[in-house]
């Protein structure tokens, strides 16, 4: 057997022990009976050091220089390439930084939980200055193996191919452009009067036909995943088996079906990966940005443009409310656009609209910069929110941690360096598609019938087949022509919003 | 750290993979999409592969050897003497034998789901072929591990502490006393005259709403369990979260609710089992037989009672047919104890009635221990099976493959030695109401009002918080005051069905 073999046996069996954790991430999350959580934590900590232990086989670095001198495809050499970078990573945090990450981040999770609610940012900033303190020393770790600065190397852990370097002038600029935008856009939307209300009281039931509905629409393989309910949405499961969950409120039935577009997104990215290498590291999504454009396509540039509301919006009327008139303002395709694309600066991240999201993104992404460089302190965070928040979006925080810094999930489960992936997938949404509308110069008019096939097979030929066969970058460049680039997506943003 | 600590520290880890591996295969059978087979097929047979390792890891021996000089209570020397056993018969098994069973079981299995629905004996009867071959190959190394003959062996797998030798007078037993009973019971039945048939067109939601109602009434922990949907019902998942599942037919209710009965006498037994050993092989339920005997008693000795039909007849109707009379016939006690205690010999296993249930399983004991021996071919089992349906309950399968010795699924999974536990189960089930009744004499009253706390508290002091500390006829003896016996069986068949 050659150890190019070797290396492929051995990350399928990593690949089926993570499909096992996949499948109980989402039942602990969508089915399990919360007095179980005690015995499934145990469970999963065991299947998640067998993964470490397999990813860090000493074996592997040998069969890696080996299969370098052996005849590979160009998906072979590119899986060989994901798998001693992965190695490298893995190999460079201590097993004892591992396990204090891993121990931090399941309480700093559990403090959040509990704490959260109550607004108690005394008691929870000891857990973020432990998470902050460990991911200080993973950064400085990784970093030396790579060659990245410390936050430059945490990013890298969830999008490899981009650095602060690239983002910087890319953040600069959407700083500079943004106010001006938000403030036009609110204008604009006050001038053009007050939003017809969205009908309520949709039973769950209804909502749940629809999402299930236009999932079929978006192409989502039944046959290999399903749609269950969580409380926090996700897109889980395994490769070839994915697991997408939504939750509903009768009385606002778009935030759930909005929430199923995105997460469809990522589901197609997951259930589309090149079939021959499942189970290969090349065969992965091309990193958390990558991802989260193809979710924010999903969302953002299709599922709130003009084009597939119009689409959409009598069939969301048929479907939930069969008694209504075609005439029905409240239905119409106007208001589920004007609704859909409602722009309004506010405290929480995860219902910001499109325009105002990359505000709330930079802001963190500048301190986690800081706190990382050790020239910010865990202390400092919620005085520094607080004027962060008043310069991006004129809005306070003052006393208000819950929906403050507290907000996220992000820092207390340790998952620094995460936040940019938003923003950054939104620029390669708008990029993506600005590609798309050059390929097919009449997409809108098909999107407007509801005919989907030349967007899908576009992102299936430029992304979701790619796997990680190319970088960020190339792989951005092979599909629209360019690296990725904020001018696409400011473009969006002013003709959406502003007409222009 | 001492030895023993290493032991319980090596099976909680075993009991974390296992964990893993339940909640996918409950997982398999009630939720994932169809199309997932066969990743899912690759990740659970590396969670086996794992467990089968560990299980083998040839230190246990060696702690073992040295805790047995620890200072130990009678807990962890039972621990010590459960880990000792297991090992022996894991480690009996050669590596390659485990890989070819496994193998033949899975295409047995896969075969038996498209051939029995076409009542193809030919095709089927090859994978038989290799079933009793490698079965016949596993007794032999398990027996010459244990000092047992190979069918003992293959009966220890799932009831240790029973050999043919202790089951043979039973079933020889049964054998003579059955006969005259079935006939005698269905002249009495005929004479009673036609069974008031059951109301059909029971909503699916209503049969589910009342199987929970049940569940709760039986003292199934829900914080620690679920109900749902699978083709074949069964109770799995993972200790401390204990997935039990049913199926539901519009026209005919009270099969899922008496399921539901079934599966929750075998949830109890795991919900109940030594929580402070939980992980450790002492902590688990005595056996298969003695698994059955708490799912019987749930479903036997009291699901089928005229006592707890008479509590929960009223409870069915207001949950069922709310607008129903309390005077309608249709859902009396004195029906639905009509219905829930009607017998008939019939061809199929799982359908079969109290009385009729022993032919099922003597019938394949007999044949198992030919087949084991040798002295009979898989060729000969279809006249085989007729010859001895005739004898035992007066029907021909001749040509009828697919409700005759194609109806299981135990022999083309490799479930050899399996089938006996049912009865067995049954007259422990009986032993146990026996000896409850000698211990509150007014036992039945109280079921009859639904105060069912005196019976849940005997089965949780003398079975399910023993777990594992005894061995069967040990754990029997405790509890009912001799070893298995069929007497009490017998008496309480009489007395349900006769009247005597």
């Amino acid at each position: 057997m050659s150890s190019y073999q070797k290396l492929e046996d051995h990350f399928r069996e990593i690949a089926n022990f993570e499909h096992a954790s996949g499948i109980l991430d989402w039942d602990n999350a969508a089915m399990m009976p919360s007095g179980s959580a005690d015995v499934r934590a145990a469970a999963t900590a065991s299947l998640s050091v067998h993964i470490h232990k397999l990813s860090t086989d000493s074996r592997i670095p040998d069969w890696v220089g080996e299969a370098k001198g052996e005849q590979l495809d160009e998906w072979q050499v590119a899986n060989v390439r994901e798998i001693e970078r992965g190695f490298t990573m893995n190999a460079a945090i201590p097993a004892d930084l591992v396990e204090a990450l891993s121990t931090a981040a399941s309480n700093g999770e559990q403090a959040w939980r509990s704490m959260r609610e109550k607004n108690n940012w005394q008691d929870f900033k000891p857990y973020l200055d432990e998470i902050f303190k460990l991911s200080r020393e993973q950064g400085q770790a990784l970093g030396d193996a790579s060659g990245k600065s410390p936050y430059d190397a945490l990013i890298s852990i969830y999008q490899q191919g981009i650095e602060t370097k690239d983002i910087d002038p890319i953040f600069t600029d959407l700083k500079a452009f943004l106010p001006d935008v938000v403030q036009a856009v609110v204008e604009r939307q006050n001038m053009a009067g007050n939003l017809v209300t969205i009908p309520r009281g949709i039973s769950i039931e209804k909502q749940r036909a629809l999402g299930l509905a236009t999932m079929e629409t978006l192409g989502f393989d039944f046959n290999r995943g399903r749609l269950d309910v969580s409380h926090h949405p996700f897109c889980g499961g395994a490769a070839g088996d994915v697991r997408l969950t939504t939750r509903y409120d009768e009385d606002s039935f778009l935030d759930s079906l909005q929430g199923v577009i995105h997460e469809t997104g990522h589901a197609l990215y997951e259930q589309n990966r090149p079939q021959a290498y499942l189970g290969q590291p090349v065969s992965e999504a091309m990193g958390m940005a990558m991802h989260e454009s193809q979710s924010l396509f999903m969302e953002m540039q299709l599922g709130r443009g003009a084009e597939f509301i119009a689409y959409l919006a009598p069939l969301i009327r048929q479907q939930l409310a069969p008694a209504a008139s075609p005439d029905d303002k409240r239905w119409s395709s106007e208001t589920l656009y004007a609704i859909s694309t409602h722009v309004e600066p506010g405290l929480i991240r995860v219902h910001a609209d499109e325009c105002t999201y990359p505000a709330h993104v930079i802001l963190r992404y500048e301190m986690e910069q800081q706190l990382i460089a050790g020239s910010m302190s865990v202390a400092d965070i919620p005085d520094a929110w607080d004027a962060s928040m008043q310069a991006l979006l004129g809005l306070s925080t003052t006393g208000d941690y819950k929906d403050g810094c507290m907000q996220d999930v992000h820092w207390p489960s340790a998952g620094v360096g995460y936040f940019p992936t938003y923003t950054l997938g939104a620029i390669a949404a708008a990029q993506m598609k600005a590609a798309l509308l050059r390929a097919a110069p009449d997409i809108d008019t098909q999107i407007a019938r509801g005919d989907l096939s030349t967007t899908m097979n576009w992102l299936r030929d430029n992304i979701w087949s790619q796997g990680s066969l190319y970088g960020m970058q190339e792989l951005m460049t092979n599909a629209t022509g360019k690296a990725l680039d904020v001018s696409d997506f400011k473009s969006h943003l002013k003709a959406r919003y502003l007409g222009e």
